[in-house]
């Protein structure tokens, strides 16, 4: 039987002693660290921490054991601390609107097994991607904008609290969400950008960044916060464009760009990688 | 004896049978294109054309025979027509302030014979890179900013004008030119700013990505216009950053890109490969 | 109504005219270019041109027209040369054995609209993406390798030829094609190999990749030929990679890059832009 | 005063409790730590670390106190370690033939204060460069190919030895060492190969890749060993290149690519950051 590993995260302020004392806790309970990662910011004092380990011992074996073990560290440096068993899949909420071309990206990395996630449904304010959606077993909840704008959110967040998801990932999904259930999903709601930001922030990036002549155009997926476009950046990438490329072309070029970057902040996500650091972001690769 | 070659550069109203004839005259005049492009930019209606060619034919040699024999065409199309021997190098002033590795570049690749232009000047508000310049044999112009703004940047567009320069290139030079300045150089004067516009205009752009978290940094030539930073780009380039790198380590990373970048700009534009499209450019690889 | 829009390529022995003539028949012929690239290799001698125009007159409407137009310059220089309406839509046969990536790629961004092809089957020798494929309302030829190589490679080819396919993508399909049918679909058959070529060449590559610790990982669109990764190249792309990633992550990783370069080379071809050049390409961007 | 920070490199067999191990003799030692990684392969079994702290109070301060702090876990898990004050900078041999461009960025930086080395010397078996290296204030040898090849290498290590040199660096010098001189300066050689290893090993690499048509050139900096071009890689990057360059554009685009990629391999050496791991690197960025 392979041993089950545990994903490691801690947030707490810097001193002398914090790595000691976790990985003596871990030593201690016979823990074998497979990776790990650390990093104390100085500009803020706040240090970040993830370690994969695995049990090897008779003794500590399940999350419980573990956090009894690591109690000590955490109680004593004040640690935020998040322990999650490495095989338990986090469970996902996608919302998407007419563009499908990041939600199909996602649906194909999951059903091939190479994300780390298990989508619990799929929201949209249009009806265009239930074949597709249910064609993959996913319950589709069509939530158009038919009544007011609370009303439908409501019921989006409605379908995330029944579905137990703990992460919404907007895959294209063009309503901006309220104040109130930004606050409610912080931290647990990504975005993608579909433009190199802060270049480009709001509406019609492509054609933004096609009259301004750039010659490079991106990608960012972040964070959602009440500051629309501004939440802590995950993962951006960029790609080399033409002048003779129209707007169009650019937005089609950049597809491909939204879809993998969209991916990886959604997978680091899920692993436990990604934290946040103010308005910036720690990802431990 | 290795017959030169002459760079056509073409501007007009886009209509049909411009190529036709351009390409027509020439094969009048016995002329072998070697490299040609051009774009009609559907937008602006406007019509953009490079093309190389060399003389094969015993009748036409030099560029007053082929201006002659494009007169026709560019009489019947209202052209702005530009015609080069290829052989002659363009003469660059360059403008520089502390930050030395755009200058050095430039030099390097100008010293290596890799870069078309001849460098007849250096001009600076610090004394710093006086040493460099000279032991490169270029005159070094020192022009600090002990007396009032007008007057210094009077005397640079002396030395400008003194050194028939046809291009300045600011590698790195951080002084606001004035509108006036801005105004008889357009066209000619090319800026690297240390950012991928439109992010972080105006200073300390690597503050400013490190502050928003970016993951990625750029760096942009383009060329000045009156507003700051919002001239047509030439070229830009991205480097992947990550959060444990200081604002600092952002400014020597995109150090990089930003010799790369403007040295590829200058090279463009020397090559007579750049041509402004409204706020855009063109730009003919 | 929109006027349709032809696509003409050529090839020949470089010479002085060639240019000339081609615009001036199209001119002649009220045709508006609306964009046009051409190269000569000095190397090989040879002339290579793409141009776009559509009617503006009364008298030339058709490609018959054009052709016709156009016969005297083919004549002349002795030209390959081809013309496709723009609307016309390659008929593409794909290709795939178990990984699904590049082929859910394909339909993807087929069923969007956004590559100007028509997939007229998929073709297997393993019955996975059977459902995926019939769900898109596509034919699925499910062709084991049960029987010997040549009769599954015959029954192949009988598919490309009853479906009229104009290209095979080979999307990830694991089977060497013969001597034979790569002569026969010279220049119509394009594979992705998961290395940036020449690095790689054969089985396993990111495994390959893993083993020598490259820092870049690659992928590479090519034409098959009987020498097996050798081909003309038509795309590349790579990604970075670090130490702690192991040859099953570059393989996730890669399997992006793969899909991306392999429908950028699809849809250049498909419209036209890639023209043989000996072992190498041209590809008009 | 700013206290100095130290550099901390393990490398032992990977078990449970290295890092306890280690991370509690630094915090008995009152060090706080700034940076840390480490890395266990799987597949070698090995296990790599690298820490920077400084010391925060009154009992350790100095290298040989923390070498005594960290001798029992050295001993217990059988490390290699080597511990480095972060201001001490490595000293540096750089060889070159006739292309600058490497020396040039590297001289540059170093002098620039960007590159946190030690410049001892330059050797070449030409003597082209030597009024730039002069300038810099730094010796130049010139050790021409005039007596047999094993007698000038013999003059160039003595050169190495006594400058007391840590690292002899390869910017761009066109000899072959010998086995002798590999094995002598195992893991303390660095080599820039001017293609993206293992494309193009051996001479001309930009002509071999201009004849294979690719479509995207490199560069490597890998450590030197007996096998040409097959010692471990250290960083690669990559550039895209069209039909349309010659093997001489090549050559001038890879020099970009060229000159920054040696830097970066030459820093991260320097800053302790690389460790061999059998054929490959870890680098920790």
């Amino acid at each position: 039987m392979i041993e089950p590993h545990f994903v490691l995260g801690i947030r707490c302020r810097d001193a002398v002693g914090i790595v000691a004392a976790v990985a003596s806790a871990l030593a201690s309970a016979d823990a074998f660290i497979t990776e790990s990662s650390h990093y104390g910011d100085e500009e803020t004092g706040l240090f970040f921490m993830r370690t994969v380990f695995r049990p090897t011992g008779p003794r500590f074996r399940n999350r419980a054991d573990f956090l009894t073990a690591l109690a000590p560290a955490a109680q004593r440096f004040d640690m935020d601390l998040a322990l999650h068993p490495r095989a338990e899949r986090m469970k996902v909420l996608i919302a998407v609107s007419k563009p499908g071309h990041c939600l199909n990206h996602l649906l194909h990395q999951w059903q091939s097994g190479e994300l780390p996630i298990d989508v619990v449904g799929v929201v949209s304010n249009h009806a265009d991607h239930q074949r597709l959606v249910e064609w993959h077993g996913i319950p589709f909840h069509y939530l158009p904008m038919t009544d007011d704008k609370a009303t439908q959110e409501h019921r989006l967040f409605e379908v995330f609290e029944s579905t137990s998801a703990e992460l919404l990932v907007l895959a294209r999904y063009m309503q901006v969400l309220s104040d109130d259930l930004c606050q409610k999903l912080a931290g647990r709601c990504i975005n993608i950008h579909h433009s190199f930001l802060p270049s480009f922030k709001g509406a019609r990036p492509y054609h933004q960044a096609h009259a301004r002549g750039v010659k490079v155009v991106g990608a960012t997926a972040h964070y959602v916060t009440r500051d629309l476009d501004e939440g802590p950046i995950i993962e951006q990438e960029t790609e080399r464009v033409a002048h003779n490329q129209s707007a169009q072309s650019l937005a089609r070029i950049g597809k491909d760009i939204e879809a993998v970057v969209l991916a990886r902040a959604v997978r680091w996500h899920a692993e436990h990688r990604v934290m946040q650091n103010g308005l910036r972001t720690v990802v431990f690769s």
